[in-house]
């Protein structure tokens, strides 16, 4: 068995050609140069669990599915590396995974920039009122409202990983006074108890946070009723953050002023989603992330773990599977 | 006569208590203080060229009226001072007083970061695809989509004055490659020369110029021909800078993706107005500028620049009236 203790020591590959499964529904970009040096296979969720123990290598570019959960082999032969196309690793932890010397890897760095921007759109589309604006212009409407400013304001990042960092640093660009909070304090990111204190005075509370434990349901009433009532809440990060109703019940009763969710707790959401005329709400489809050629970096970032694992050097991207996400900055 | 060649020069102010007339069709904020100082006289549409005459200085506070223009005395009695809380003066500019020994002073700086900030909120609002995301979720309907990257694409605002050189400044923020053309080359700024080259490569092309001779119906079948079907185009300038059925057939026949006008040649926009339904153009009514608190602002600026003129010191914002703009950075 590998060494634990060092998550970051090379993965052994096999002497043989080895076995790539890919969890996928649909066909992956640029795996082209692997060709030759992995047997490719594909599994969709009915057949992960019979393929995964012949694996050396488990691709899950699947990210919706949470079939790895349930298929993961537990004691038996399994692949040594899983690598997922995606930032957040929830959908594919189990405790025998998270116990065994499995390497789990994830997309890093792919999501970060254009989730920034999804918030930056968001901030300011709320501040400057484009969605009645939209509204006003369908009905042939000419009626000016007094719009906010966002310089000046306040915003709270919660989650300190590459993504809320690269969110606080755009909103900051706009002027915008941003804390961050993770979960232990360093130099320039506040730990969890700062968070009701940062929340209750922010114009702007931005969950970018993983799924674990520690975060799963923390903005729930309470939170929401520390909040000002003229502050937004906007979620790029996972649906399970949020305790949903209790937003509902926030729009509803004006505690805070809107919300924008881009991840749900059950995607895709149903057409009988009380969430989609939420008032103040806006529901965008879990695309926050996802701008125009991201298949194709994820498939060449992960093209560039394959050349690594191959090669024998240390894999990056090394997912803390206690903690269940990339530690360190 | 003043000396003309000296724009910057102190306008005298009378010996008694001067008159100050007030073009308006609200009540105005913050002129408390001029109380005693001033026997403030209000005027409309109908009564300002009556009144005119009788005036020292001339407050136009309903900036959306063009009885200036009209209304204005030529050679007889008239103000020494006209004050138009708007960033342009078009509106207000006729010959007689642009040959008249008056001092024109605009709201310079007051409209400059919320009119960027709004621009920053249209870029990122259509480069994310906003529009269409509400537009599903009033049907409830979950349709994931990809969209832009806004870093790295490229920008070209016309109009080097305050308000073009803070929208680009806060698009560079955005890590937008931005070029400004104003009338005459500087450094960092390019000349007019430059502006077909620039919008032919631009990815988002921003009207945010005053309107003058040379501007009028700058964006016209010609220019929208020139720019990348994938192109956007933004007018927070003023409404007369496009050539507004050109760019309806421009949006129609695909010529560029997308615009959003702020501004019209008409406004109010009346409701059975062509532009309400043009394919891919938002549109809002002249309120880019307008963040809460404007009003106080506008009111605040007008009383420092009457501070000056009543002590004899040498006013501000001063408008270069055969130009049409405040010249100089």
């Amino acid at each position: 068995m590998r060494d634990l203790s060092d998550p970051s020591a090379p993965v052994p590959a096999p002497a043989s050609t080895p076995t790539l499964l890919v969890l996928d529904t649909e066909p992956l970009p640029r795996l082209g140069s692997l060709t030759g040096r992995a047997r490719v296979e594909h599994a969709d969720e009915s057949t992960l669990a019979e393929r995964l123990p012949h694996a050396d290598v488990l691709l899950v570019w699947d990210f919706a599915s949470r079939t790895v959960r349930s298929a993961w082999p537990g004691e038996g032969p399994r692949p040594g590396w899983v690598h997922t196309a995606s930032a957040g690793v929830d959908h594919l932890m189990c405790p025998e995974l998270a116990a065994s010397d499995t390497v789990v890897t994830n997309a890093r760095g792919v999501f970060d920039q254009p989730i920034a921007e999804y918030v930056a759109a968001l901030v300011l589309g709320m501040a400057k009122d484009l969605p009645r604006t939209l509204e006003f212009q369908r009905e042939r409407t000419w009626r000016h409202r007094e719009t906010q400013r966002v310089a000046g304001t306040r915003a709270c990042v919660v989650g300190s990983g590459p993504i809320g960092r690269t969110i606080a640093r755009t909103l900051k660009a706009l002027d915008i006074t941003t804390a961050l909070v993770g979960r232990t304090p360093h130099t320039g990111i506040h730990g969890p108890d700062d968070l009701d204190r940062l929340i209750a005075r922010a114009d702007w509370v931005i969950a970018a946070a993983p799924l674990t434990e520690q975060t799963r349901g923390m903005f729930d009433e309470r939170r929401f009723g520390v909040m000002q009532p003229s502050a937004r809440f906007i979620n790029v990060g996972r649906g399970q953050l949020v305790v949903e109703d209790a937003l509902a019940r926030a729009l509803a009763k004006r505690w805070i002023a809107g919300a924008a969710l881009d991840v749900f707790e059950h995607e895709p959401l149903t057409p009988d989603s009380p969430l989609w005329q939420a008032p103040g709400l806006i529901v965008s489809p879990h695309m926050s992330g996802d701008t125009i050629g991201w298949r194709d970096e994820l498939g060449r970032q992960f093209v560039e773990l394959y050349d690594r694992w191959e090669a024998g050097r240390p894999l990056l991207n090394v997912v803390d599977k206690k903690r269940g996400y990339v530690p360190g900055r």
